[in-house]
């Protein structure tokens, strides 16, 4: 409870419109519905600027369409459903409709909100294989309501390839890149753009790759000011971020 | 080189206003002065918005003093200096300008610049051991012309602590977290915030803090959205990206 | 084997009421059972006031049966059984008769116990996912005689929903925090609460979670006084010392 | 805040005895003095049942004799410094009185407390090196108002040493188990006691021991049920939480 | 572009002979074909003397077809398919021709080049089972123009056997010394050899081994000079780096 | 070749009885049968006393079936193939004959050779699920010729179990102790024995046990002397050098 | 205590030659002197058949001094002391007489106690380096009552020097191999050896050798049988079992 | 020995020209020289084709005098000493004569030897920091008689800084990229060089970079083809390998 409307409500109290009882009541009402297996946060929007996000690995399809339920009963219209794989999907989707992005593993309940934020997000990735990684950042990034430009495949390895999108890298308010293996396309973008860089390690890659650690030392530690670093494969944090970082204030 | 002065100069050795060979000594010219022991980048300003920072451990006090004339020789007025330590301050003082900030291991050749950014960027640490790693991003930012809040010692341990802070905590348009041991000051802060968390790590603690670790894992799998993490004691990383999230568009 | 009993031993051969022998076989009589397989400590209710458990990873149901048997043939009415799997409760449910519960995969046989310590326990969880670990810890609890609030998904992501439990929080005599990601639960509550807390790492997250290590850290190195900790998921275990020090004395 | 004054502050804006504006300040009220570098907890006793403890690493003599003195200004008449060098002892001792316990680097100002608990806690160390260690665990636990049986080098090498402490073992309300290199010491009391074990690992050892990881994952795998883990060292953490379960309820 | 063709662009627009758009579009051309999912490199062979391989994990039978047919078109007659598992061959074989190799899982469209490199590439294994990772790495060789000499099963328990190899291993211009557990053939064959030697650590092994770490780390401190390590299982990248330093110059 | 035999046969070579050419071949002829897959060794029982073994994982049945038939025709009847799956096991008994031991994956051909060394060697192991790992030393050593005692199920957490079986831990030439967890049994049965003691890590555990590091780093650090390791469940690494210390000389 | 004295002593009870009290006495008799700091044992040469070892690391001199007066007040005459530094030693040297080995870092009081045992223990190095750690093993072993043959610098890089010691390294009862580095030594060695190899990882190296790490995993994962391993640098280990390997049973 | 000299040898025997006694001492006489400390290898630019380097780190300076005396004598005319500290040096000087180079610290006795290979080595460095690591390689291949080519501080934070350099590295026989931090240098050249890169992690950094494991595995992941790896800091490694693959065949 903010300050200004704590003062309103003494106001308030001081006053006689209101009763000690419902004042207390308001100062400590609940801004969530417990579902038993959840306590669903119905104040997100307000309080943070973006409705409440449903982290779908480890829950019941039924626990999934449950929470959904409740946020769209108290105004949340658009639901944004991450981690979900095929296998929940397969039975999800005869308990609510939404639109399922098998790469990203996405569901969006509500369909994609309008754009609202003016800059550009740049999504880089290093490999084909990081693409499932990058596709979350994307369509999380393009939930929150901002344009997203794509440009895959660009790895150091062959640095031509990054070369010939540095108009897009250029003109961009906030970059991701994501990469597996070495990691070094953050540190490459991240010495070439004017905007905040931030770096999404992937699990691609083998031996010492370690699931994802590689990639992401190697972004910890990048020379390159601006860069800064999210979970391993955690598309969705950096669209997150993205998207405050874009937001016109 | 961009593509428009590219464009530029291929018409110029069109109209024979230019020679060839002076075309090709355009393209190929060093936008970085060779000093032997370092290459000096001299376009840093012009292609991302920062004039080049001297990043101190490692350097001898002349080198750091050559490097700095060199910048300012070539028009770069405020020099910033990280991780100079008392050692290298003893003797650098004798070689140049600057003011020390000793907390900070920071020095500031040409006076600290001016304020050009609107929003303010919030310094939070979760413990008085923190506070150096937090100067040393509260002075990146304010170099970078940012007005900076600092909120020290509001560790998880008190919350009340943190939560008289709070209105500079709603208000600031990035929030830098600076913690060691756990690290849960990220998490915590990033759930209460509507802006974006920068989180730092830092080596301070013992036994299984693991000099850092212990608290860079923890910022990594916040399970809070917004939140980003630099190296382990990088001040320095998560002042700059601020101001980079903090400029105007 | 106790002082006390070694020194009515020795009187009673000094008297002559028990020969040598005999008082050399009670010193040296096993206080366990030989199944083979197993070693089943009969005397453990007397020597640590809490009947043996049995562990069920790694064990057959055939395995377990017997030893079940045998503990209850010996005296002991209630076993618990803990790490039952779905696929080893589909062949033990034939042979032999328990209480299964599948999300904490815990077996009962011959009934819960009744409430025998005055004071409750707290089992709070960061998350969801975390659930099935503090239903260990809360069966075990009550089937050693406690009195059990459950408090889930109160994480600090949102401060607020653990907040409105603070009067739960507050009155416990031992509290259990169970969380993944980064752990951060048992800082705060650690630093709420009066009263021990024990803290459960979960393997819950994903990338630089690592299985529950950036948990495990977390809350190793907590900032909080009167924290400490078990092995990850170990929900027995917190379960198990919660009593202990619920125990009346 | 809790409920019960929050509705008795309430009743008197609504009564007219309190302004709004006063009980705005009283709402809001910092629990805590703000020394600039450090914002010392003045309500911690009553909070949580025991005075705020100084963690004497990283921090100044100044910034600790500025502390105590807040603190002892406040009304806490016994003040606890852990992890206070030699170094800062020197200098130290000519700000302000206390006694200092070198072997423990603990200091404590204003003389020790009476004991109040009834139960005794046991603290065992595995050899003559763990005894700094569970110094600091004894001395914070007897700060705290508990009674301390110290059995110390009763490590599993040579069982028969901690055979013959068996009684005061058996006897104690809560056990500190102290142990370096492959800290066994903790299984083997949890398996012989009817009280908590709490463990600490320490850094005692060389090679594959890493600075007390090697401890501390044994002491996290016991086999033996009701022992939960400290960090590394953390002689204080396993004081203080002995010390609340010893408490009288 | 290189620094000659440049030249002798600008030299052209000087005589008119080419228009400046022309000539932006020649410097600026993408060496590269955008499929979308992937930018296939044409220019490889140009720039690094060896066509692009097609590393196969993680593309869809469908992708990896699009590529090579890319390739093909573009002129490059042999194209290399590494980590091609069996499943995905079965779909392969239907989309395109090419040679399956299945213990190497490595396929080879447009048939095996013609060997051009004058000496001969010895690849040692420690033991039966680092034959798969070795037989990538003589395939690729192979494939790279080079004959290859097989030693495997010379592992250092048994001396006489690699011993009994001695002549292949002193003829050799490049060696590959592929092995897993404790990695010592590497630092054995460096001591005796007169020529590089790459190493390759494998993911053979049990427990400590930690799937190709205690390998590596061998490898990595071998006592040898004149070894060189990539990364575990990299058959590829041994085969690769040991053509280059195979070919003639 | 030893000393001596080169020595005659340069005699012989002198006293012409001898060719230059057939003593070269001589000193150069191969102690091994070359099948291509595997360089069976044929020396080793001459060299070592004790015939080669066949590490069943990762060779295919008929590789096994092969190397068997070898290694019977050079002369060696009784052979020993561990880590022999159970799927192994399925193809390879229609291939030739053995006893197949499934709880130890060991398979063994020509039947179990006579007992030849005097001394006992005892096994022991902590818990219940450690017994596969303690079968495979158990009948490794018996294979050997040694007399095996099996005391399973003597862990730390039940110290009177171990207690009652001290007749037989005191009387062995050498004893293998297994155990996972915190592998606290090493450290105990080492304080109390007066002979050799090899430690097996198992990797029987979850969570911070880390499939076996915990137990390996515990035993490493044994506090007892006359301890050492072999690797993660390696039984027969450790019933192979019980065997070599029990062999008398 | 063992059976057969426990058997004696209740005949005498019962026969009345002894009273009940003075038999409990005995059997609780503490068999070490308790000097606060330490509990010293005094049973240990009865128990394990080599006296109490001190062990320095971490005593004062003057500990030293008093644990070893104790011991050879109650009859043992000869006393290893390990670990004990040069700075320590300055100390110490005024407080008892002892021989002082400094690279070994090992002093003996009483003098080198005679040969015992009949084989030869051999002790081989990879490098000059290791020779500290090896003469731990050495001096111990001899102290021990064995012979000790020192074979040093014959690491694998250099194959010919080790075979130039074949003889010796044929001809022991036990190997000790100390290595760094890569630590390969012991897997060569063990292949061409026919007794038990107990391998010493030492901390000598740098970089990716972490402290020993590198060796250690080596030692662990030998391919060669007959290997096992002991703490790193812990030359006082291997010394102590090659010892009771060699002793004559 | 090689074969060719071993049939020589039995022919003479057979001709009576040499008696057994002497042959068999000639098969076993010792190629290197034994000084009781190290055992010097005499053979190996024979062998090898470089003559014996000696490794100054836990070498005293009479060790390194003595080493250094006995190659000389056998004919070796320059010695390359590595790792030799100013403090080894400061003693050393006194004893023989060398030229030191203090940053490599590197000694070389008897003068630097002639370039004999025709192409060059090109030794980039990611930053000034890493230029100790780099001039140990440099100054390696060139005493190994090589030409040598520095572009040092081109790291890929300043991409333009490393295009300005390109002629060097598409010209160079080998690449050595040193870089710490990230080590994305490696990967970037290894995507532009047509030549083998030999990648050196440096212990450069902080934090996370865990001294230099970062760059470690960043280089072992490279996705570049064409690029293997030395140990942390090797710079003698890789220049070592670097010459190898330099030599004309």
């Amino acid at each position: 409870m903010e300050k200004k409307s704590l003062e309103q409500l003494l106001q308030q109290v001081s006053d006689g419109t209101i009763s000690p009882e419902k004042a207390l009541l308001a100062i400590r009402e609940q801004p969530f519905e417990d579902l038993g297996f959840a306590k669903v946060d119905l104040h997100r929007q307000v309080r943070q600027g973006a409705g409440e996000v449903i982290y779908g690995a480890g829950k019941t399809p039924e626990q999934i369409a449950g929470i959904t339920a409740s946020l769209r009963q108290h105004g949340q219209d658009h639901v944004l459903i991450t981690r979900l794989s095929k296998e929940q999907h397969e039975v999800l989707k005869d308990l609510m409709e939404y639109d399922y992005y098998p790469e990203a593993r996405i569901a969006i309940a509500g369909g994609m909100p309008e754009k609202k934020n003016a800059g550009t997000i740049c999504v880089c990735t290093g490999g084909t294989s990081d693409i499932p990684v990058a596709e979350e950042a994307a369509l999380t990034a393009e939930f929150l309501g901002n344009e997203v430009v794509r440009c895959y495949d660009v790895g150091v390895a062959g640095l031509h390839r990054l070369m010939s999108h540095m108009d897009q890298v250029m003109s961009a308010r906030v970059i991701i890149a994501v990469a597996g293996m070495e990691g070094a396309l953050a540190s490459v973008v991240g010495g070439l753009a004017d905007c905040p860089v931030i770096a999404v390690p992937t699990s691609v890659g083998y031996g010492a790759s370690f699931g994802g650690i590689s990639a992401l030392l190697s972004m910890l530690n990048s020379c390159a000011s601006g860069v800064s670093v999210v979970n391993i494969d955690n598309g969705f944090g950096a669209g997150y971020q993205a998207s405050m970082i874009n937001r016109d204030r």
